[in-house]
């Protein structure tokens, strides 16, 4: 039987992360990683590869950071906890014993119940070399591709399919517009602009009811009665944690996934779990979250790494940060849009501020960056942003992020110390955090 | 006699920004803005129009945004106040009476008491649309240009003259390295690099001792004996605030200018002041602070403009954030480098965390970014931050703002909500602002 001191199960964002967050506060521990997959995508790199870095060997976590932080590696699927006995066993009957066990086991990609799903070149969303590297070679001979969700996976895998490639790409989302549970309807209406921009097909408020063909999918049945051509589908419509061998060994487990507390420690003392296979609470209502982000994940992987052999970090629940580039149009959110945030019963104000991101607005990269801010009235604090513009937009929602987190009024963010720079801000006169603050205050 | 509720002089980044911050706080007032200005140059443009924009006219702040606020323009030079009137004398003679003044008059460039410092083709960088145009006709003719200060203007000067020139610059610099008040002596190395890449010449540690020549600079002398051939000198070490007619009416004023409370009101409780004409304290020290920044003058003006009728905002003090960029190479700051805080009685702790800018590495616009994250030992908060990277160096030292501004401990950035894409951030495995975190409580 192998031993060691800390063992983490998976090896994406979650379990790397908390395994070198392990080895950060544990120097003297011994650490072993367990995964299944002899390589691991970097999940949030998985749509770039069919368009930008070309194949999947070019989106891989690399394992030097392994070696670098001394975390053992072992490649097998861990198919059983005992955790009276604190062991693991792993396909093929090896046995792992544990003082601590992280969790990190993430999650599978939802397949919805359809007529004709299990056809050939159905492709769902998942994180592995092989499918990936199949649906690439699958892409070669592809005349009509149909992409069954319009979320960001969606939505990138529909821009970056169509890179290069002679093909027809069709999104097809339930919901009235594309990334609509993700940012604000005009966000989301300019979203979909860039989009047919760039020649995708969109079909939104219609449902897929069949998948048609023989062996191979050859078309699709929409809730509107239309029929869609369809060599291949990507189906990228969320994630279900995977939770078997936990549940199984009897640990607590929700529709969220495992359940933790805010130490993210689950049922069993000396078991904890990060990322997609973890139950997840909101920052703003306390009440489940299905935010499944790698961010989120590493986050919780560094409560979770830090928190082994004693407490030092809390989870205050998922803000829920992200971003989404269609060309040159990024779009980013922390929080809640106003939508949400109504739906989830809060009294809101809003402000909007718009200026280039360079000044003056000649400087090279400039383009309009856009901000709108929303404030829980109750409090004044800030519980959502939105930034619509070039790359640092990426940045820009992080710098809400942090404003969300502390907690800042329309005040405190009016008169948030930025700085500026002509080749890389907006001017510190029209800077669009401080003035969609400022905007929020009059809009009062 | 003219009336208005509110009277702003100046027309720069404070006193636009107070005006328009007056507006949306007092939607009912007249507000009028004094400024000696024909048309106003965005300041921290200027280095820019000799490079990049072209001209001038391509750097301005439009008025447009005055009329769009309702706020009445006069140009011409407030020579007088009369505080116990309430009135401003204008030159020319014309009088203004107000409710709440503003004073937000500016800077104007230090320049040294050296012998032939006032010959012809010595620049001053001045804000001024006349003066900055007979620069740019000057350096047509220009084959040896000296800037005096390699502070990030001065290095801005030389790398945008240096563009599309056949024309030689050095940069003379008294301290060790370039820009050594701003960033950590390591950042300032590798600018300094950057700068001799693109065929800028360096002399420092080195004082300018006198300007020869005729009626025109021909040449400078040096401390160590030296002797540079010039036709022109870009003068770029600093400024003094532009306080006379302040101190004439007898409102307090100590070195650094106008003194204010946190309110940003003078000893004149109808008088409010911001900008570079401004005295400053330090967030961290409450000492006196030198820096003079428009991101820092806009913010001081909505802290004055919002705060005429009741008092609604107060000053915590400079924090400091700032860029500079070279080529691609971007430098941000945020707080007080780690030379800096131990200078000032800080212990400290610092953490340095270095990644791509994108994942994985493929993605289009890669760069390598740094960032180093200086503790207060005692508390453990967040005293400071550089980046150095590309474009989104800019928005992310102003995530690190945001952390400094909320004293931050390591472990509350360690688990900072961040959002990441791999169009436009680094891996939330490998994020430089939490990694730095992490690494400062692994170095404690």
């Amino acid at each position: 039987m192998k031993e060691s001191d800390i063992v983490v199960i998976g090896g994406s964002a979650a379990g790397l992360t908390a395994a070198i967050t392990a080895r950060r506060h544990n120097p003297d521990k011994s650490i072993l990683l367990v995964r299944k997959e002899e390589r691991v995508l970097i999940p949030c790199g998985i749509p770039y590869i069919f368009g930008t870095v070309g194949k999947p060997e070019n989106n891989l976590i690399p394992d030097a950071v392994l070696e670098k932080n001394s975390i053992e590696l072992l490649v097998g699927e861990a198919k059983e906890l005992k955790p009276d006995e604190k062991i693991v066993t792993i396909a093929g009957g090896e046995t792992v014993k544990y003082e601590k066990l992280i969790l990190a086991t993430g999650s599978n990609p939802m397949v919805p119940p359809i007529p004709g799903i299990d056809k050939k070149n159905v492709f769902p969303a998942e994180k592995s070399v092989g499918n990936m590297q199949s649906l690439l070679d699958t892409l070669e001979n592809t005349k009509d591709l149909v992409i069954l969700g319009g979320g960001f996976i969606g939505v990138e895998f529909a821009d970056e399919c169509k890179k290069n490639r002679d093909i027809n790409v069709t999104i097809v989302e339930m919901l009235p517009h594309c990334l609509l549970l993700a940012f604000e309807e005009e966000l989301c209406v300019e979203a979909e602009k860039a989009l047919i921009d760039r020649g995708i097909n969109l079909v939104t408020g219609v449902k897929l009811e069949e998948v048609v063909g023989d062996e191979r999918v050859r078309g699709v049945k929409l809730s509107d009665g239309r029929e869609l051509k369809a060599d291949v589908i990507i189906v990228g419509i969320g994630v279900r944690p995977n939770v078997g061998a936990a549940e199984a060994a009897g640990l607590k487990v929700d529709r969220g996934g495992i359940v933790v507390d805010t130490n993210m420690r689950t049922s069993d003392s000396n078991i904890f779990s990060c990322g997609d296979c973890t139950s997840k609470k909101s920052f703003f209502t306390g009440q489940p979250s299905g935010l499944n982000l790698a961010s989120v994940a590493a986050m919780e992987a560094r409560i979770a790494g830090a928190n082994l052999f004693s407490t030092r970090r809390e989870n205050r629940g998922t803000v829920g940060v992200f971003a989404t580039a269609i060309g040159d149009l990024v779009l980013g959110v922390a929080g809640m849009t106003e939508k949400a945030a109504k739906d989830s019963g809060f009294d809101v104000t809003t402000g909007v501020a718009e200026a280039t991101n360079r000044h003056p607005g000649g400087m090279p990269g400039m383009a309009m960056m856009k901000v709108k801010l929303v404030f829980n009235k109750k409090n004044g604090e800030l519980i959502g942003g939105q930034v619509r513009g070039g790359p640092s937009t990426g940045e820009l929602m992080n710098t809400i992020s942090a404003c969300i987190q502390k907690k800042m009024t329309a005040d405190d963010i009016a008169t948030f110390q930025l700085g500026t720079h002509p080749a890389v801000t907006a001017s510190p006169i029209a800077y669009q955090l401080v003035n969609a603050a400022e905007m929020a205050i009059k809009n009062e």
